[in-house]
């Protein structure tokens, strides 16, 4: 988590995009926000046009200071499309409670969620593609990049990486306990926060492992989020 | 879980849209599966386009029969935007786990997902909507339903209820250990899945919520999939 402080090179600008229409206090503009949430989530939906209609698409994604990254296979038709400056729509999203309210019409969730709005730029230097890889890997296993086999440059040319700029985005955050009308708080119905979490369950070694192959440290290190 | 039987019926279409490039073997188009998944999950993102640009938003969502139905505030941009009839792309994914390989290239992640595209309907009878609110309650938290203060008429006028058919739509399933490249396998290198998972924690009762009421054994008995 970064400072909370503020200056004002420290909050993005609204858009027409980004303004919240309603619910203006779960609104977040400033980039701690912003980039605490991208930097707790791994999975992102990447929204994009074809022909006039919406596709969306989840892919692993990763933060590095104002950019965010995604990649996949050359062959993929969604990322020739995003590489040549279609504008994308990138959102992340992390449930972390169902909200019981006391009727129905209150009942919720808590979440914390990002849109980042934009145009992707392939980055098509080899040893580039290479050193946002490792730092990508790194992040998630610290150590595991020396480890793996390196990377072979048809490796680096099947693969498509692109970066966009975290400019126009903005946070979305719901916390705390179910807000009831004020008459509906003396009815004897049970309210509250049903929390939900992502965990990591016991590795499962390939069955093709040599059992002398040790289970690294950052395995079972790791944590969602 | 349905039975995996298939009939032609049981097998939707492929269009240009959902038919698989690449990774064939990933592709499902039975029912079964995709009904599986979109049971499995209750966030989808929804993706739309205004004014060319495409727009991606987390919501909850539910399936009845061969419908999927979401649903939200009547102010809501995104919804009268969806209820007018734009095309739409409902995706759902559900990661089970981190696949890692012997190389960079071959790392990947086991999921569950699905794209619905069509255009949603909006369903404007007080009755039929809250008959949907009430199924889709009765689904998390079987027995609430009736527990909770009942619907009022400015409530039901207040949320907009929109449903989809489930007809062109497919899903993508990655399974099991690494694939590496052969010659890698003899590398010490660990290789396996970590896998993933959402779990409910304890319930975290409404701090206006009265001693006396005591917490139903549904709220407990909720198990996210």
């Amino acid at each position: 988590m970064e400072t909370l402080a503020q200056t004002p090179a420290e909050t993005l600008a609204q858009t027409e995009r980004t303004r919240l229409k309603r619910v203006h206090e779960r609104g977040h503009f400033d980039k701690a926000t912003v980039h605490a949430i991208l930097d707790a989530g791994m999975i992102c939906h990447v929204g994009y046009v074809v022909d006039g209609a919406p596709y969306v698409t989840p892919t692993i994604y990763w933060r590095e200071g104002d950019m965010v990254y995604w990649h996949g296979s050359s062959a993929s038709r969604m990322l020739r499309h995003q590489a040549a400056g279609a504008p994308v729509c990138l959102t992340v999203s992390l449930i972390d409670g169902i909200v019981l309210a006391r009727s129905g019409f209150h009942h919720s969730v808590n979440y914390r969620s990002v849109m980042v709005f934009g145009a992707a730029r392939e980055v098509v230097d080899a040893q580039a593609k290479e050193r946002h890889l490792e730092i990508f890997m790194e992040r998630l296993f610290p150590g595991r990049w020396a480890e793996i086999r390196a990377v072979e440059d048809q490796e680096l040319k099947a693969t498509t990486l692109l970066g966009m700029a975290i400019e126009e985005a903005s946070a979305k955050v719901r916390t705390g306990p179910p807000v009831d009308d004020e008459p509906d708080y003396a009815l004897p119905i049970w309210a509250g926060i049903l929390p939900l979490e992502t965990v990591a369950g016991a590795p499962v070694p390939c069955p093709r492992l040599a059992e002398t192959t040790a289970e690294p440290a950052y395995v079972r290190a790791y944590k969602p989020g």
